[in-house]
């Protein structure tokens, strides 16, 4: 092979400008801030850095206007701008790069990058949970059968489920504000891995770019990934979340659930049966989980076993961010639409939920109230259950002689006890599921999203 | 089949007793807690919660001299335990599972076995970090190559090498306690999904039980695992930490690097060669990231797509995990005592160290101080390795003269300049290299240690 | 730390012989074959060879009544039963290492390791193929409604939809043997990495256990784990196929489906709720895949950069493996019954699939058979779903006129079209859903099973 | 939000002609077999054929030509195509969907696709296998230290070590020879789910797109996914093997290993530091491990749990199988001409191998020949090995004297033994490290690679 045609395939094989040039803003960002600072520090004049800044602002706006001309020759996004400014600035622009690597500044990009998406993130989780506490709001009061194994389990409020994926979402915001917790210090200053010989300022630098503070250890700075490691399983774990609420959106629009109908624009006709409403949009939130686990699982191999400080390797961190970014805000987005627009079929899950096995429950607690063991009393009912079984019978049916044959401490009382609605009623401790403490719950969320930052 | 031998292979296959025993000491401390409650609430008499007490004391004890008789044919830790407390107590052990599932029950027997062994595994990072400290403080001034790419790139501090490690752990810890943040929510009164008619009192369980606060819906409750899947995932972050500092071990131990020796205790020999003395300790380190990654992955499979509330999927969630614990813990608790005992070759480090290449780095710096601009002083700088590379020469062995006729600003300072030591004196911003700084930062991490809860 | 707690701390965290004791069948087998070829090239005496089988079929014996003592400090299952050998033979036990590495030792007992349970798996696979059979067998005829988007589709023989799993479940087959095929390389006589100089044959040793030929280079040899990794990457893809399977019981036997019962043994109750009869063994098997996937991406993990030849870190593929094929089987070994006990509850299939809807695409192929273009016959039937849906109307319920007020090709015969039955019996091309090519399907797929190996 | 807004979200994050165009060859070509079908069965008259067939084949050149206009808002490749028909054969072009469903369509293209690049991937894996074929003959002869554990060993031919990768690489073929054996059927005509009710003849489309049979269940046929499961994971496989050659080059281009030199265009420099060297091309390979592996966990996951038949989570394959793909490829075709152009430092290597603690286990099975119980002359060699640890010689530099003092049975001859060329020629049984052998190893390389189809 032809040296220059090996150098043409090695130069493919190791670009990275093709998507690091994501990276733009943060890359500017840096390097204006690394400019401040030589020029601080006497490295460079303050015309100099001026002269730099306003190129580096200039060349950011073509790249905004799709005006940039980006070289695969010159590898990545930190090259192809330093090239541009020195083809601009001459032996001015050749100074930027003083005290600095790519490999603390590459470092610096990904953490500025994670924080600002870190940040649209939790916006667009905010935006399915106001989805939420509005449908939650909307139909509080609404009884539907509560699940367990997918069986019937008690009745519990429509409100009082959906609000439980709020709760989730809370969680996964506070995964990625201690993410970043963890990804606020600046590495600029470590250079390749030893730091420099000049005399640099990175705390300054630091302050400037709004970081907590500056590299404790010049090595780990530029070989560090953590942030992205824990950035990406907090995704996966937002993904869980949304893979689940998918699940039960997909699972409720069946003919056989029956409890809601996704609007239109939210489901997808079928290329040969004309009848089709399908719902492809929670089908793509479900399987997109996948991928995202997928980067994650990718850049735990590619770190595992790395010696320090910064190997090639470590560019490997930047398409499954990327598109793992992706994903997550593009199912955010279009769920918090997508569950505003459901049609819930009240009449549907209020008819279900009273079927009379799911106050099973409801009727051991009874006996307990009389004074019988719980153990005892799940006995007793679980042999009611059994007999309505085999005669076919709907619990509610029985009348109180049928009860009573089981159990002689039923009373008229219990009868009345057979109603979703009482049922969910008596649920009244904190956090359950009567609507007394459902409305308290939505109460606090509302609260805490009106304090949450974003 | 008959079935009873169905339901022989069906107990085997679903019954989870021979691995959730494990959580016996949480099980208890749950029912306790839960029994005091119930007694307070009127829901039992304080006669019959006194002798629940005991008897759960009483079966602790058994447990623990491995005097318990587990049955299988009882599926898991609690219905053992709650059989063992019928069988003696009678109708008064069969209140103890009032107002409580087993959906709730186990929910809070993972949060409490979470918590006791993240703080387990923080106490045996902290006993590596000790190591690590020790070994900077002892070794501090000696010199060795740097790496980026596995080639040598620049003189550093073997105790700033090390330290490295130091501020990764220090992370690790920091997820581990962010982890228990969000698993500090009690779930007991969840009931199974909807709470309980009876009149509970789940704050008290959960000041009781030493949580910050009680659950805020009762579906999330028994059917978030999010603790689980974040106490993962910084597994498996520490995990590769763990296998970055192995490989290095395993590197710095070979006939070509000798940087180090390890203690013959961690080394084995082979069966075949007579002369092995090999890393297997640190191989099995790195190696076991692989499990926990594993582990990991595991879960988030479980649960993505599954429908809320408690599904019998969760049961999943266990085998992982205690595996996942007993391998970080193997893993940190062999590696102190280790780091311990390596054998620091100094001399090899020290002399390779003064590699002039690794110098090329301070002669374009020593131009930039001349004025050169920092991307024409690298030029320059590549023509020297050049030169150096094509005449076989050390860059150290370069005269006056030679050096001059690529650039005349080098001045006779520059010759003093050829030295390890004095390269890694120049590195003296905060976080670099020198060893001021690398005095300061460990100065700093043993502060932290002081000031770290455990 | 003493050196002898040291000691212990490593021999406890490197011995194997915990797990690895479950070789102890292949370790014996491969070391009487290596016997045997000792002898026959002379480097041990044809008396002494039979006194080391001797004792090694005795060995097997006493492990197999438990008798065996299995000590930690012989670290592995090689060692353990080596030092039994030289226990009891002395000068001559201590000959049967001769040319031989536990590196090619454990490669070898990996080998018929995993051939023994590759066979043991697809004979339980073949037993879920004959339950899927026989409940395909048993219900031809039976019409369902056939989903795509888990939303109703066109109507399918209930055989037909179940008989999806059989070919699913052949490939699984195809996948265990050809990972065989590739297995099917005797290791024995690689050493350490790089053979012996004594005279051995190891193309004896391969024939003697039946293995198709002898390794073909030594390194290779050694540290070649391919055989696992693809075991493992049948056993996950066989596990997805055993999830979407559980999920559709899973599915069926919810209430709102109520397609199918699963028999009593195969269904668990609650702790709390009496009247619960969840599926829980399906939710297990579905959960179960997670593992299995775990596991694949533990030993990938372990394998990533792994520099020839034999690295500890290898011993890293043995619980995982273990586990899986634990996992698998016991999955398989309860599907089989737990298909054959379910309670098809025809009824309930037939109506739903008699719902109009579901003849769209008939109605549509009927105008193209009338010389319409699909695409616009598409748009027609359409038409005529909105139409049904806005009017709240099964199409079925329209008459001859309001069909034709959207095409006039319709004729007095599309009206007996609108039938489940009729449905299914014009899908009569080959592996489509008539009874017809049902039937077919499951002779070919008897067949199949007839000359299957195992 | 307005429904025009929300649609076009919608048709954004469900569109997927972005990547999907990938696969317009196979989709034409599939449409082509499927209108000659159509034909065939008096679907469509023969002139609307080939009316079809001509403007099918011109929109292929379009594509080629990057004049075709794909539109997002025809979501797929498939309706982008069908509707450039329509637009341009009116009527006629409307027929194309006749008694064919995306479902069935998708699934073909896919193992097309499959198809076409697995022999691809198969070529370039021959091309690396060459490039090792002539590095191994090139340098037959000569002796370079072989590992395990990364601790020397035992001397190997540097040819044979190399061979090693050539048997991996063998065996990756093989792997993804099955998987096409698996995926060699064709499912079009299995409709949506069910088939059709139209006179299709499946058969026929098989036979004409080169496919052993057709598909035997259409449930099975539209929801299988696993010939791309296995694709992927013979691709993880391939980069486990290519992941621990890159390991090796990276080791071997240390100074500390100094065996290899990469050529210039396989290494790129460093921004700070101008003495680098480094081996990015490697270090790529080695981390591009990783995101196969995450590509195959994530379709694992996609896939687990789904009901059959088709859903929307199945357009999940594609993104993450057109990545493997690229990677692959790139990988291997910039592997070969990296491996061609390798310096090989045999001085260097040669004078490691000669290290006399390599010759260890020589020694031990010259006193075996004399005789000792290998296990006993294990521990002698053990003991020169320690005796020369303390006093810091080489074994080889030890007199006869000496070694007698260990055992009287060291004579004369075992002084020449200690010679790496010596010892690897000892190796001479099949697959180990004799010149001999290795030389037979390379001739039935080269006979397989003759052989080989591709």
């Amino acid at each position: 092979m032809k040296p220059w045609i090996e150098s043409e395939l090695v130069s493919k094989f190791t670009a990275s400008v093709g998507f690091d040039r994501k990276l733009y803003r943060e890359d500017i960002l840096g390097s204006i801030a690394h400019v401040k600072m030589l020029a601080r520090q006497g490295l460079i004049s303050s015309q100099e850095a001026e002269a730099i800044i306003h190129e580096l602002e200039e060349i950011r706006n073509e790249i905004e206007r799709g005006e940039f001309k980006w070289r695969e020759e010159y590898e990545d996004v930190h090259l192809n701008i330093e090239a541009a400014l020195i083809e601009r600035l001459g032996e001015t622009g050749a100074k930027i790069h003083t005290g600095r690597s790519r490999n603390d500044q590459i470092a610096l990009d990904m953490r500025l990058y994670v924080r600002r998406v870190a940040e649209q993130i939790c916006r667009a989780i905010t935006g399915v949970q106001e989805a939420i506490l509005d449908l939650a709001e909307n139909r509080l009061g609404l009884v539907m059968p509560g699940y367990t194994h997918l069986q019937r389990a008690q009745p519990v409020l429509f409100s009082h489920h959906i609000m439980a994926y709020f709760w989730m979402l809370e969680r996964d915001k506070g995964r990625f504000s201690d993410a970043l917790k963890r990804a606020d210090e600046c590495p600029l200053g470590a250079g390749a891995l030893a730091g420099s010989a000049l005399p640099l300022d990175p705390e300054h630098i630091s302050r400037e770019l709004g970081f907590s503070r500056s590299f404790r250890n010049s090595i780990d700075a530029v070989s560090d990934r953590d942030f992205i490691l824990e950035f990406l399983a907090a995704c996966s774990i937002l993904m869980v979340h949304l893979s689940r609420l998918a699940e039960e959106l997909i699972l409720w629009s069946t003919q056989e659930f029956g409890f809601i109908e996704l609007a239109d624009p939210f489901t997808t006709g079928s290329s040969m049966m004309p009848q089709k409403r399908n719902p492809d949009v929670a089908e793509l939130i479900r399987a997109k989980s996948g991928r995202v686990f997928g980067h994650l699982m990718a850049l735990l191999t590619v770190l595992k076993g790395l010696p320090l400080a910064y190997n090639r390797d470590l560019q490997e961190d930047k398409e499954g961010l990327f598109d793992a970014v992706e994903t997550v805000l593009a199912c955010l987005n279009v769920l918090a639409p997508m569950l505003r627009s459901i049609k819930v079929k009240g009449e549907n899950m209020r008819s279900e939920a009273e079927d009379g096995f799911l106050m099973a429950t409801d009727l051991a607690e009874y006996l307990v109230t009389k004074g019988v063991p719980f153990r005892q009393a799940h006995k007793v009912v679980r042999e009611i259950a059994r007999y309505c079984w085999e005669k076919g019978k709907d619990p509610k049916g029985l009348s109180l002689e049928e009860l009573r044959s089981f159990s002689e401490l039923f009373g008229e009382d219990v009868l009345e006890s057979f109603s979703a609605e009482v049922s969910v009623r008596t649920k009244n401790t904190p956090g359950c599921t009567s609507p007394e403490q459902v409305k308290a719950q939505i109460l606090e969320a509302r609260e805490i999203l009106s304090k949450s930052p974003m």
